[in-house]
């Protein structure tokens, strides 16, 4: 399974810290944070939302704000200020949404994204509700690939770890042997996710962040987020939004 | 198995990286870099060294060499110019070094160990081969307790956090209820643990460190490092040195 034989390596980053370690020249990145911003922005492309744009601070929000964007956000699971909503999933689900852009600030995820935006690299958002449809895409880049975990804080994540763990099985498994890895995070990985796979839901309830989601009353999100391909959307950045290819993209990895 | 009843809480730092991140006060502290600080230190003490001064700065070892001191040392595998050997466990076997004290440099280990050197806490060092040993030093301190994994580099790797996964098993096991959990890192680890235990022999073969080991002709040392419980050492930092204080440790928690 872990051959060198591959063309293409594939590598996983368990959090914002360990990104300096790692070489991203013309690779692409998937980038994961699923509780909670990969997840939503996996759901307001399923609502048919034009775009996100990703910021991490919280004056872009209000600069956004007051020039009429749509603003969510939160920090430590708050709502922000200058947000109309916070980052549940369930909250881009609304109609009114549809068509419309959406400036989206989370504690993690947004911070993650904007931190591969500079360099010359694919980078695609991926959570358990796309993870085939994200990986097919990856896969038909021709290019080494990172699962780039969002994490808590900066530290280490369970549940990203997880869905990092299911892309790099998926990958290997269907990627016609043109991916290989010798990275222990990615290996890692994927034993946890082969120990997960047949019941995610009973594994999660270990993850600390789910603690975190209880106190702060959020954890309504849990049964949603570990539901796997029920979604095919392909979110990926365009400049600074975020948009949905799922249209347009080269399905010859597509099983 | 992870409540949050324990008084301690047990967690796992997975490279020199992450260290900040950590609360680290009245804390024991286990490092680990199986392949090889670890493990060496272990063999040393098993040879009744008289201690070993770890140290991280290349000038450091030359000038412990010019005050007349047994110096040991790799730098990526290789023997350092000033080093009169390398890094192996098994050149701390010679008899000739028993009641002698070695400074020892190594590319990750003694790195680690130099980050933990402030600070009000206690520092043991800990491989397979003294697993329990130094787990049930770390259990009577009554002190939360940190699972430090040299790692690669600032990578993550996969021996280091097998041993972490160890120590937090062990420990959450016969830890008489006082050591909790609520650490992903730690759970992660103790997975992996569970999964490995079986046959480590085989499950380390899939470290990218293990490829290093074998690439520079290293990997003599496998089946010696991957020994459970052969050694009842318990290396801990006394100022600038380490030393065994097997014989002095509180038992309160020795099977």
């Amino acid at each position: 399974m872990y051959s060198e034989k591959g063309k293409y390596p594939l590598e996983v980053c368990f959090s914002p810290l360990s990104w300096p370690l790692f070489k991203k020249d013309n690779a692409v990145i998937i980038i994961t944070d699923i509780f909670r911003a990969s997840t939503s922005i996996c759901a307001a492309f399923q609502n048919k939302v034009k775009s996100i744009i990703p910021v991490s601070k919280v004056e872009e929000s209000i600069a956004y704000k007051e020039k009429g964007f749509i603003v969510s956000g939160e920090r430590d699971g708050k709502v922000l200020d200058c947000a109309e909503f916070g980052n549940s999933p369930f909250n881009f689900m609304e109609p009114r949404l549809q068509g419309k852009t959406v400036v989206m600030n989370t504690t993690n995820g947004t911070q993650a994204i904007n931190l591969v935006l500079k360099g010359n690299n694919l980078v695609g958002i991926g959570a358990f509700l796309n993870l085939h449809a994200i990986c097919n895409w990856a896969m038909a880049q021709n290019r080494p690939i990172i699962v780039f975990c969002a994490g808590w804080k900066n530290r280490f994540s369970l549940e990203d770890t997880m869905f990092a763990g299911a892309a790099v099985d998926y990958i290997i498994k269907k990627g016609k042997g043109e991916f290989h890895t010798m990275c222990d995070s990615a290996i890692a990985s994927a034993e946890l996710w082969k120990n997960a796979s047949s019941n995610l839901r009973v594994h999660i309830e270990k993850a600390a962040h789910r603690h975190r989601l209880r106190k702060m009353g959020l954890d309504d999100i849990l049964d949603y987020s570990m539901q796997l391909n029920i979604n095919q959307c392909v979110p990926v950045l365009k400049g600074i939004e975020i948009v949905d290819i799922a249209q347009s993209v080269n399905l010859r990895f597509r099983i």
